[in-house]
């Protein structure tokens, strides 16, 4: 199966678990009547994005929220790429983390976010992820009915390195549940995404928390697709939505195969390897 | 000296020896005047953009484009980043080979672009280099009175991994002479060079060709200059122009201190070498 439509909840945070569930329900129900066999949630859709919040609202793999969003993908049948929730290991460190679970409700991948999101620019936005979490250490790629997949989460999409494993791993499509701000949304969001799909020639599906000006990180949303080429496929706005998008994953092999970018890669005078 | 003005010919492709030197004179004349500290000329100035015009064009270093080139830079107490060349080397081979000399007329950089144009696109731009030229296979950068800089040529762009490898061996500032088409020009020009100032959080100067609708490979132009927060400084249109750009190399290092991608890098989980 070549095409593909995935569902974006770019949606406000849920702290309430039980309203969580019912939204979720809700959303996948919609996602399902549309035919869409993604559906995919932002970064951090059950906890405020918020370096106290965390610790808080952290839990365990297998947790409350992670067994509310098995038990949607594998009612609706539906892929699910659960955005990301605070993860606490065994040993107490908390994690940003994102999960994707199968039409049978299995966790099929597992992302923590690999580079912390640590910035402080003049006049704009200062924010210190490390105060409070650890960084991920695995490029995720994961397989699916359509084609391998690839994960990351927000801050990732800074990195070249990333996204170039996962596409040496055969990535075609990589979900990034993400918050870009007020500060770095409008000057980078979607030059990121369309930097990281054409170099890559891969599909990126950025899903973003819909914004909340009461809130003490205020969402950039704009949650997007970008195609093989580069080119946006979808962008929202910054309200409550779930917009459904339709990828052609012969693209892939179209962009591929017109402009070798990968084959080109010049393995005899650099590389690049996960340790 | 941390601002410098860059004077930017988006020149036509001379191949007359004499009239291509004076051409050069007058240029390197203005770009004085206007207190520009360097010139820079596009892909293949004195060639035209075809596989068979390589060979009968091609030259060793040291020949006479070269010594031309040379020459305006000493005379002019210019630096000169004098677009590419096709070079043959002592083997007959060929290269599409990228010059910088400093004021003193010395050659203080040369890259032979690295990554081949070989594309076939889909009722679009056909091209394969790779049937006359030899790739070159080395990292490039060099030392100037302002600070370390790199070089790279034209398709050299698409690949992440070479412009990464230039940011960490400290390069600020990026030139590259190219000359996209009008296929890949309105897809990608633009893109491509604002993502890997944005990601690398260097300046890169992007000197094209001055459109021919009459030769067999029609530049796209749009000579470009790209500063480390991925905005677009300058941006010509298709037509001969010599554009002077101001740049502050402060704006490197304030990208870099409030958004610190390059500290962050994991290098425990991935590595990326020169072999």
């Amino acid at each position: 199966m070549t095409v593909l439509r995935i569902a974006q909840a770019q949606m406000p945070v849920y702290t309430d678990i039980k309203q969580l569930a019912g939204v979720l329900k809700t959303l996948a129900e919609q996602a399902v009547q549309e035919k869409a066999s993604f559906l995919t949630l932002p970064e951090m859709f059950c906890c405020p994005y918020d370096v106290s919040s965390f610790p808080v609202y952290a839990e365990p793999q297998g947790g409350p929220v992670w067994q509310i969003c098995s038990d949607i993908a594998r009612s609706f049948h539906i892929y699910l790429s659960a955005g990301t929730m605070p993860e606490q290991d065994e040993n107490r460190r908390i994690y940003n983390t994102a999960y994707v679970f199968d039409q049978d409700g299995r966790q099929i991948a597992k992302h923590r976010k690999m580079h912390l999101f640590d910035i402080n620019v003049e006049d704009g936005q200062y924010f210190q992820e490390s105060a409070v979490l650890t960084a991920g250490n695995k490029v995720t790629t994961f397989e699916t009915g359509f084609c391998t997949m690839g994960l990351a989460v927000c801050y990732d999409i800074r990195f070249p390195e990333l996204f170039r494993l996962m596409a040496l791993k055969n990535a075609r499509v990589i979900f990034v549940p993400a918050s870009f701000n007020m500060t770095t949304g409008p000057m980078h969001w979607e030059l990121l995404f369309r930097s990281q799909a054409v170099s890559n020639q891969v599909f990126i599906v950025g899903t973003a928390p819909a914004r909340d000006i009461n809130s003490s990180y205020i969402s950039w949303g704009h949650s997007i697709v970008t195609d093989p080429w580069g080119n946006v496929l979808s962008s929202m706005e910054a309200g409550t939505e779930l917009r459904i998008t339709e990828i052609n994953l012969e693209e892939c092999s179209r962009a591929r195969e017109q402009i070798p970018v990968l084959r080109h890669r010049r393995e005899d005078v650099y590389t690049l390897k996960e340790r």
